[in-house]
Formats: structure tokens, C-alpha cells, sequence
């Protein structure tokens, strides 16, 4: 079924004000999980819907609580989030990183004790959308053993490099295991194994079988040790920088709350454009492995489901649309 | 065999001034082809001297070239390097990053018209040297496809990141293609299969044996599509903020040389150090997969190999050394 973004949009703000949030924050977190579901980032839009009010009503995520500079060197600023929504937060950081950019060429704003951003992405086309590259990051609960190691100690530490194009921004937005749980359990239920190894198996035999992943929860990073180092690292950078909660102390607590980004954003009034045309029609001059299937940029594919929603209405699942109508 | 670090430093220094090196670059690049050997990364140390020496005499890379700014916004410059020594222009852009750093929490070099750094880790342990987080990372000539795409054309693109730590600084340096091409080699000479997918055969079917790849030029990026993401917009990011020459330029060219890349560098006096070593400590504990291996920190192998040469000598390959002490 489709519907149109702004009857999506008005469902969550409709329940995001019952829950007490302040009509700004309402406003933006409800515009980010429509946009999500738009985007085609379905488990992070309708899908993660009741997860989060879940999470509002547990505590876990404060509606009124306003995030602030706690500690601030030049452009360099370490902010708390005091548990409020992840997504206003993590709009209000880029936007400050944004800030500190346009006069500094380059800013950055690491935020403690604030909750999951749901899509990563929507912080890059935020900064993009300012004219800036944007780069950020965050930490989570543990999902994925280090390389070499048998018991999940890293986070999928999603990290996200945006750069803003006229003809559509480049955003890249990757988590660091090479296949997210809700990846797996979406193959599982179609009964299909998955395209390249994602994890291991009870035996510990790499493996395609998303069933045998989640049992045994020792997914894979991208990349192998690569992925596996990249998580870790990018986790140090975090708390280090803010005094936050790391992956372990996140993961002690039980829940995925309470967590640590950061948002770097840099800023040229002329960047190169007709550059980035052209290292993309490079890749897209390859012969395509699937023919008629052109290499992609990063972004690409989210720029065209966005587009599709806005003309013919965003995609929803019956169920989940029936279960937002009834909160 | 085994040398004293200060007698291959040296040698590479001997040659350097012989190709009219200045003093002061002739010191640098000698103490990094060096240090590189002495680190384990022979593939960028003694083994890559002889191809620098060529491109050198083949005017690709200039002794006398001094890099400068050409543009400024505050915290965020653009440099040329006039085709010097990568090492050197890459000593002295991440240098620069780090000051500004100190005085404005961020800062950020970018530079075009440099040449190859030879290892990015150095730059990495140069930033956490100074007590900074140092992010780097630079464009390449073409060496594996895009996700989709047959031909290459992304460069392996390494991104570095780097945490200072007293008992060794925390400092990823990973390239975006699984295996190197020089890796993939090794195991070619051994004649043993690659320990995992390295890329595609000529049969467009995913292989772990080297010589396969070797000979379709068609590497894997590492997490598949993530790395190729990756490696593209590292590309974009470079060449959008300097204007300098892409892997498409570079490889168009026909030589890997007038590349682009980028140093910034984070700045806190007070670093959570204790939270830096529990997320380490959380880690290491994890039960190993091979017993006796526990989980490896990123940096932790490259300051083992390199207290054991500071003990018993550099490990070098005796007729590369013997070559070198020819020049």
C-alpha cells in the first residue's frame, strides 16, 4: 500500500505529541521516521516506529530533554544529549557542526548520552543540503565480534560521508557488519540464504545462512578484520573525545540507549562540481556486471525511491500502518 | 636478515641526496622508507624504494618541489604539493593539520598535486604522536571495479585513523580493495589460495585464487559494495575540496603520481583515556576463535614487529638490500 508522506508524517506527530514531545521535536522526529519509510529505509521509518514510542515509554528516551554544549575548544564542541530523542539531536549537532563550518572551514560536534539517530543518512543529506560535506557517526550496542574473537563486542557503528551535488547529494551510509540483523531475518523469512557470507555458523564455518547468523550472533564485519577494526576505532573516537557511553557500556546496560555520535562538517563556498560529475560518470561508464544494471553512486538509489514515493505515495506495510492508526 | 634500523636509514638517505634531495627531505623520507621495513609494512619500505627512485628520475616526483597553501578558510586549507615526495608533502600537510588543531579544536589540510605516501599509518602515528586524533586518507590509480561494474576504476583509496594511547597509540590503516595486489601476490608465489574471496575470475565468479584476480585486474572491495562506496567518495571528498587530480585523472595519466589527499586532525588536551582502554580491555577479552590469539587492537601488530626490529634489527630481503646498496 502507498500513502502520502505528509498523511505519514502527520500519524507520527499525532502520537509523538500524546507521548508529551514538544511540538519542535515532534515535528522533526516525525518528518525523519516518514522520510526514512520514503527514502525505502524501511526499518528504520514505520517499521521502527513502536520500537522507539516503546523506548519513549521506558525512559529510555526523554522527550523534553534539550541538548547543550558542555565543553567547547574553537570549533571543536562536546555536547549531551540527556537521553532526549536521537533524532532531534542528532539534527540539532550536525546543524551546529554546520554552524561552526561556515565560519571555521571546518566544525565538529561529539554528543554523549543521546539515543539511536534511526538513518544515519539523513544526517549526511542534512549537511549536504547546507552545502557542506558532512561525516558522522555513532556507536551502538554490541552486534558483531572483533575479528578473532567469538562473543559480540562492537557495535555496527554506521558512519556516513555526504558530499551535496545539484543533481543529487552523494551520500554514503554504511554500518560495519556486512549485513544488519534485520537484513538476515528479511532472507530468513523469504526462506533464501544470503547473496555473499554473512556470519558464522554453530560449527564456526563462515556462512550464508541467515538462520545459523542470528543463532549463533557472531555476524560479519564488512570487509573482515577491516570492518572489525574500523567499528572498534571508530567507538575510541567517541568516547575518548566525549566521555560517552563505548559499545561495552551500552551493551552492560541491557538496552541501546544512551549512546555517542559525532558530526564533522566542512565547508568551501566553491567546491569542485565538475569533478564529482566526473569521477561518477566514470563508474557509471563500466560495463555493468548485470546488464542494464549501471554502477551506482552512493545515495543514487535513495534519491530514486524518494522520488518514486513522491509521485505515486510512500510505501507502507498494511500491518504496521494499522498499528501506528490504533497508538 | 636482520640490520640495525639507523644503517638502513642511512642508505636510503646516501641515495636520496645523490638524487639532490635537500637535506631536510632527504632526512624524512629516509626515516619513512625506514621506519616502514622496520614496522612490518615492507611492501611500502626497502621492497618499494627502487619504484620511488625510478619515478623520481622519471620527473613524477620532484626533490626540490616545497609545498604551500593556496587556499585558506580558516581551520580548513588547501595545499599544492607540486609533485615533492609524498612522503615529505604528507609529513608536512598532516603538521600542519595538527596546528591548527591545537589552536581551533579541528583543523584540516587537503592537498593536491602530491605524490604516494608510501604507508598512511605514518601519518596516523604522527597525529597521535602529537596527542592528536588524526584522520587521513588519499585517492590512488585505479586498481578494482565498482560494485556492479567490470572495468577498474576505483583506487584502493586507504583511510587511516588514529587515537593517542601512552602504552601505544590506536591507528587503523586499511585500503578499500579485501587484498592488495602486492598481498595477492605473496600468495601467488607461495602458490596458496587467498584466505578469502579476493575478487573474480575470468569466469566473472568470485575466487580466492590470486592469480585469477591477478590476471581479470578485477580486486574485491572490501564488504563489497561498502568499500567501493566508500573508496568512490573518498575520491569525491578529495577532489571536490581541492580541485586536485581524481583516480580517473591519475589513471588516464598512465602513472600513479599528482594524487590528492586529505589530514585532519582533532585536538582535546583531556582525552578519557581509561575509557580508551576499557573498550580495548572488553575486546581482548573475548574468547579467541584460534586459541592463544586473543583479539588484536588495530596498531597493536605493527608496535609488536616494531619493538622486535628496535630489539634484534629491521627484517630485510637481502637482495633488495644488496640493490639498494648499489644505487
Amino acid at each position: 500500500m502507498r500513502i502520502p508522506f505528509e498523511q505519514l508524517r502527520q500519524e507520527f506527530n499525532r502520537v509523538l505529541l500524546s507521548l508529551s514531545f514538544p511540538p519542535d521535536k515532534a515535528d522533526r522526529c516525525s518528518y525523519i521516521f516518514a522520510s526514512n519509510s520514503r527514502d525505502g529505509v524501511y526499518s528504520h521509518g514505520l517499521n521502527r516506529f513502536p520500537v522507539f514510542v516503546k523506548q519513549v515509554k521506558a525512559g529510555q528516551v526523554d522527550p523534553q530533554a534539550i541538548p547543550n554544549a558542555i565543553d567547547q575548544n574553537g570549533a571543536l564542541e562536546i555536547w549531551d544529549g540527556h537521553l532526549g530523542p536521537g533524532m532531534f539531536n542528532a539534527t540539532v549537532s550536525m546543524n551546529r557542526a554546520v554552524e561552526l563550518s561556515k565560519t571555521n572551514g571546518i566544525g565538529c560536534v561529539t554528543i554523549r548520552n543521546t539515543n539511536h539517530w534511526m538513518r544515519g543518512g539523513t544526517y549526511g543529506w542534512q549537511a549536504a543540503d547546507a552545502g557542506c560535506i558532512g561525516i558522522c557517526f555513532t556507536n551502538a550496542i554490541a552486534g558483531m565480534p572483533a575479528w578473532g574473537g567469538i562473543e559480540p563486542v562492537l557495535g555496527n557503528n554506521p558512519l556516513v560521508i555526504a558530499v551535496p551535488r545539484k543533481e543529487g547529494h552523494v551520500v554514503l551510509d554504511m554500518a560495519m557488519s556486512q549485513f544488519s540483523y534485520g537484513k538476515m531475518q528479511e532472507y530468513e523469512l523469504k526462506k533464501q540464504q544470503l547473496p555473499f557470507p554473512g556470519g558464522y555458523d554453530a560449527q564456526g564455518n563462515i556462512t550464508h545462512d541467515p538462520s545459523a547468523v542470528r543463532a549463533t550472533k557472531r555476524a560479519l564485519p564488512a570487509g573482515y578484520w577491516k570492518g572489525s577494526g574500523l567499528a572498534m576505532i571508530l567507538d575510541i573516537v567517541l568516547v575518548a573525545l566525549s566521555g560517552g557511553r563505548s559499545t561495552e557500556m551500552i551493551t552492560r546496560s541491557g538496552a541501546e540507549y544512551g549512546i555517542t555520535q559525532c558530526f564533522i562538517s566542512l565547508y568551501r563556498p566553491d567546491l569542485h562540481e565538475a569533478l564529482i560529475e566526473s569521477i561518477i560518470q566514470y563508474s557509471q561508464n563500466s560495463t555493468p556486471v548485470t546488464p542494464g544494471r549501471p554502477v551506482a553512486y552512493p545515495g543514487q538509489n535513495t534519491l530514486a525511491t524518494r522520488m518514486e514515493s513522491e509521485k505515486y505515495g510512500v510505501l507502507i506495510d498494511e500491518t504496521m500502518y494499522a498499528t501506528l492508526l490504533e497508538m
